[in-house]
């Protein structure tokens, strides 16, 4: 019989591992619990929000947010602080307007989307047409928009998870060039918003080669009353911009160097760019701050691996998560997991480990610790991680996905709400202890995602 | 014994009157439940902010409005429609800028304040004395603003009463006066708001000399964390304006004459102007709705009374109530009663009645008619009536205040926010029941509120 030798070896190994894992759990915990209560999270953004604000790539703001990024991490105690430089396209925004000429005349609120074309200069008017879906739009006969302002008005749901702006992200993203190739001269989307504020949302968009802007709801619904008339609803629009093909940006990098296995590093971020209206709260400045915040009460522990976190520079407009992957691929194998923090500064709700993870000692000590914190643990693998960890994905890197309640987030995303007062302490705090928690028992511990995801031992 | 004759009136009296006052219940009854389905209020403000939208007083949008109420009046079946002229100053917005330019630059947003000077050309930069408190203001000793921006940031509490608002008013009205005379070279005042979106908020203001602006309640709180660090903080303002000492206005009118006592009136009304961010939807086309509505609704039962409807004509400014006043003094024995509506849509929740009047039969029908809606009746007489009415009630009109519940007023009010889709038709209707209630039971009975008041028979 062989199986009385393989019960006495698991048995060491569970006792070994047991004592590990309390270990690793009575550190998380109490990582937590500190993480709950330090002020850390909230001064990065603090900090950030009232000494740079707003910070679209290609702008001097971004300059002074890489800057800040450095000095901050630094300040931190963070080590090997470091900017990587790339180039990426970036769109900027010159001074807009839009107003109903006739039959009755009133100021319209928008912003223009990322890519948007200028109008002539003097503006454009033209008549709309008015969608009340997009799907209306796409359906629409051949030359129905010749000449005319298409106007996109379906309204976006309210959910926990996000997943309305998923479902009606394409409006925004595709709206132009869908309008352009159906002979509109310009695009108007209502606000990808959840909330009803006179203050329009922007966002990437795919260009099209036609003047392109958010409406904010209430203008949105107020030339829906308009086009109800049967009147022709004439639309004037002035908006300036500029392109620049290779604008200068930087990834701001910095680590706290692990005590035994340096090489094994933890990859965690937020991006640092943010759109031009808010001051960049939440988007994502929150994200910034909670992961410079976690890897620094991570890395008070001393742990094994490296703890790096990455400032990523040009997420909204992208090219930073790209340029991240293209500069480390040689050292993907060594990148023990990625997670980045890009939905705000809402409680973390529910997770993801990568597959097959969940029963290994330092899991189990994690899933211990934030236990008090009561989130759901989904038992299907991680499906996002965010954009700018999606290049290490696809080499290879496993990843997790922490996600925030996103109920509120889209009443403020790529708005001018976008501000400060939006994040609830106790909820970053709750952010910052979660990921703390989680890097601190991956660094800490030889857990291996990829042998767990694929069986190898 | 004299008592059984008297007891034999009083019972026929009261025979009689309980007779009227069932009559009365019922008619009224039957209007409540009219209005409650009735979408002539909502109409009404739906035509308002989409045919004209914001209406400063001395724009052209004004003259639109005017053409408008004479237009609605006549539609909806009011004889004697006709617009009574006045001149009123009137400050026009122009263009407005304002930043921080050291240390930390970023916008601001700003709505100038009503009787605003304009800054020089090309702005003015200065720093700023952040008062956390209007009182500390007050109380900064001589010189303190001298070419200083006074920055004061108080926050306005939010009530179901309004009471929050005229608590922290005079930050507003009198705050650039104060600070010019201390020597400031311009005044910024956090929004008078209980929201938390980055849209100011403007509003009447005594001027002072000196540029003076509502800042959004985000960039008041920016403002405060800039100051904090001690450093000067150094805001640039670029702001344009003119006044019109003597613009023309209109108040308009419209009546349902009286079937057996037309020269007795009950004059009702909201303002038709309104500040020129938002499309005049809370403030106050909600009033001119609900009123219009009601009126139409309870002259439709042809009462022996004239009901008026007045849309006056610069309440943001002033100008319009004292203009009725003058113009009506010498009616003013027939008005019966005067109401205004002028504090949104939402739920009156509720109301007091001329002093002694609530047991007379009349009113006795009102109160059972709208015992449905469970609206709090005060013991306590009527305090203010509403601006346009508050010419007529100093040369001695009863008037009536029907309360509406502002927990969301001023989340709005007088920002760009005020907009058609933040009235619940439900709501408005339900103002619209209650006014319609109370008008038909005063001009279909013979109710002297002088009379009751003064205890004379």
């Amino acid at each position: 019989m062989r199986i009385l030798p393989v019960l006495a070896a698991s048995a060491l190994v569970f006792t070994a591992s047991s004592a590990i894992a309390q270990d690793l759990t009575a550190k998380a915990s109490a990582l937590r619990e500190k993480a709950l209560s330090d002020p850390s999270g909230w001064n990065v953004i603090e900090s950030l929000t009232t000494e740079v604000g707003a910070r679209p790539v290609g702008s001097p703001a971004m300059e002074r947010a890489r800057d800040w990024g450095v000095a901050k991490l630094k300040e931190l105690g963070f080590t090997n602080v470091h900017v990587e430089p790339f180039t990426t396209p970036a769109w900027s925004r010159g001074a807009e307007s839009a107003e109903v000429v006739a039959p009755y005349p009133q100021k319209l609120h928008i912003l223009g989307l990322g890519k948007s074309s200028p109008t002539p200069a003097g503006g454009l008017s033209a008549p709309i047409v008015v969608f009340h879906t997009y799907r209306e739009m796409l359906e629409a006969p051949d030359g129905a928009l010749k000449g005319k302002i298409a106007v996109v008005t379906e309204k976006m749901t309210k959910t926990q998870d996000g997943s309305g702006y998923g479902g009606i992200n394409a409006n925004r993203t595709s709206g132009p060039g869908e309008a352009a190739k159906r002979g509109a001269v310009a695009y108007l989307v209502r606000s990808l918003s959840t909330d009803d504020t006179r203050l329009p949302h922007t966002g990437g968009a795919n260009g099209g080669g036609i003047p392109a802007a958010a409406l904010s709801t209430p203008d949105a619904e107020l030339l829906e009353h308009m086009a109800d008339r049967g009147k022709p609803v004439i639309v004037k629009l002035d908006m300036q911009s500029s392109n620049n093909p290779a604008a200068q940006a930087w990834n701001v990098v910095g680590e706290i160097r692990g005590s035994t296995a340096p090489d094994e590093v933890i990859v965690v971020g937020g991006h640092l760019d943010s759109w031009d209206p808010g001051t960049g709260a939440i988007d994502d400045g929150a994200g910034v701050a909670i992961m410079t915040a976690a890897a620094k009460l991570a890395g008070g522990a001393k742990p094994r691996r490296t703890i790096r976190v990455v400032m990523w520079g040009s997420e909204e407009q992208g090219g930073s998560g790209q340029a991240y992957a293209n500069a480390h691929k040689d050292e993907i194998s060594k990148i023990v997991v990625a997670g980045e923090s890009d939905t705000g500064a809402g409680l973390i709700w529910n997770l993801s480990l990568p597959k097959d993870s969940a029963d290994h000692p330092a899991m189990k000590a994690f899933l211990r610790a934030i236990g008090p914190l009561k989130i759901i643990v989904k038992r299907t693998p991680p499906q996002f991680g965010g954009s700018d960890i999606a290049g290490l994905i696809l080499l290879g890197a496993p990843f997790v996905d922490f996600n925030q309640d996103a109920t509120r987030y889209f009443d403020l995303h790529h708005s001018a709400d976008d501000t400060l007062d939006k994040i609830v302490p106790a909820e970053l705090a709750q952010n910052v202890a979660v990921w703390a928690s989680f890097i601190y028992t991956v660094a800490d511990s030889d857990i291996d995602f990829r042998k767990l995801a694929t069986g190898a031992q």
